[in-house]
């Protein structure tokens, strides 16, 4: 694989800004504290990677560039939605960095704000005119919100790839199919490109999540915000140590972790350390790289267009930010 | 006006217990805890005032049966929903005089209950089949919400007539309105009804909100479920204040409260006995009763079918259950 720069942004780039603006229409002027609380959450996302997926596929089979812009918002809307009662149900103080708005308010305030910026996505997701892609809004709210459950409810019962892959579906893939697939049903005359733009975002959103999971291990603190090892910390058990437990099936920790213990810290410390200078990095790498050439491959049936090169780039992209 | 007995509910019996059935199908069964929660949240709840008002205004309107059934449970869904956010904002340990999610759950737990039956409620909104009805939904969503920000953001401020109306649609007007509305533009060829059902809605849910306002002052704590002027006692002002200081400007209790301040628990007792024994408790309840009668009125160029009729009857005991 080539190396990317990141040039897929371009081909988006005045679209990026207007989702940047319809998202930000969305704080309501008669609440100083909600505005300011919206403008911190949207300032302190990251690189609206989920609406260049849309923006990119919509923008492919000419889907009309408003429709998109609102779609695009709309899930990035549902995302952030979805961080801030993440937070609260974590109690985390810090996200990339920045203090979240559960470190500085209440939990009422937070739930609230969580909820308002739910209710302008579905209020967007209705307003891109399209009931198939409310459809698809509401079946991902519904995946995301039972992923979380499933999370909290879990039970201290043994660790399936099963299960990991239903959860990453859950919090990661299940937005970026959300994004292909609604572009496409946004765009007239492309019911043919529906099912691969559905696996598109499907596959980018799984590879995504993988080399997040992975850079859990070997990312630097300072890079992903947080201490390495932290789903570990938290009992949850991630690709990297399934693929380390095919090849040492007896590894004590490995087993007690995937057994659903919550390991005290300096057996994590010890296990990360284990798994980091194992080649499981490399072979969750692998898969998530198989992921993305299957992306790839699903693309070749539609119009060679700059947008179809630009997610090429972007799958590219989604695994080598690990480096 | 006659007295009623309720006997609205008959006309539709069969399909509010498909309501019943609709709105349980959303426990997911893989999560024991969830489903328990839910099945407590579904047998605490009320009347199914709401799902009643749609199921009436869609037959009468001759709206499809398994459409409108969608509908009504996603009503009482999304009702539901904003009470288990709305009893974790407010700290609330009882509902009806059931415990709520919140005393027995952790707030994560609650937050994401709430999700989950939010999820499922846009779910069956896009189940509909009705772009129109999803974006009234949406809209819904975003002015409850809206409601509830105002109310947690709410200064120390004089309290207005006109802030007291944009709460009271937030709360539960909006409700209502989208019922009556919902179930009309699920009619075919019925656009002539869209308006009038809708301002039927509303006035029926203003009307239902004020008799609340008023149970607050003259109810009985164990029917009402709370003691009574739990409101002031928060700070919150509703009609019966407004109608009592139109006669008593001076009274210095009634003026602390309309200036926003929250007063100690014997003035609270005092001023409730004062305007409880005062003409405001009528002219409060005359005020619904006019809201109800033009909501009858609203109703006279549709079909004269049975279901008009219980429409009326239902406005009628919106306005009766106070005494």
């Amino acid at each position: 694989m080539e190396p990317t720069t990141a040039t897929f942004f371009d081909l988006v780039r005045p679209q990026l800004q207007a989702v940047e603006s319809r998202m930000r229409q969305s704080a309501d002027p008669h609440h100083p504290a909600l505005e300011t609380a919206i403008e911190h959450l949207l300032a302190a996302g990251g690189k609206r990677i989920r609406p260049t997926v849309a923006l990119l596929a919509g923008s492919l089979l000419q889907a009309p560039d408003d429709r998109l812009v609102t779609l695009a918002a709309a899930i990035e809307m549902l995302h952030t939605a979805t961080l801030v009662h993440d937070d609260l149900i974590d109690g985390a103080l810090f996200r990339r960095g920045t203090p979240t708005l559960n470190a500085q308010w209440t939990a009422g305030a937070t739930v609230l704000t969580g909820d308002y910026v739910f209710a302008r996505a579905a209020q967007m997701a209705a307003q891109t005119g399209s009931l198939a892609v409310m459809e698809s809004f509401a079946r991902t709210l519904m995946a995301i919100v039972n992923g979380e459950i499933s999370q909290l409810f879990r039970e201290q019962v043994p660790q399936t790839l099963t299960a990991y892959q239903e959860r990453i579906y859950a919090k990661t893939a299940s937005l970026f199919e959300l994004a292909a697939e609604g572009a496409a049903l946004l765009a007239p005359g492309s019911a043919q490109a529906h099912e691969p733009m559905r696996r598109f975002g499907y596959n980018i959103g799984v590879a995504f999540q993988i080399v997040d999971d992975v850079l859990d291990f070997i990312g630097q603190p300072t890079q992903i915000g947080k201490p390495v090892g932290s789903d570990l910390r938290h009992g949850i058990v991630t690709l990297p140590v399934f693929k380390y437990l095919e090849q040492h099936a007896d590894d004590p920790l490995a087993r007690l972790a995937i057994a659903g213990q919550t390991l005290p810290a300096d057996q994590v410390d010890q296990l990360v350390a284990t798994i980091r200078s194992s080649s499981a990095i490399d072979e969750s790498l692998d898969e998530a790289r198989r992921m993305v050439d299957q992306a790839s491959d699903l693309l070749e049936p539609l119009p060679d267009r700059p947008e179809r090169a630009a997610l090429i780039d972007l799958g590219r992209y989604v695994v080598q930010r690990t480096l």
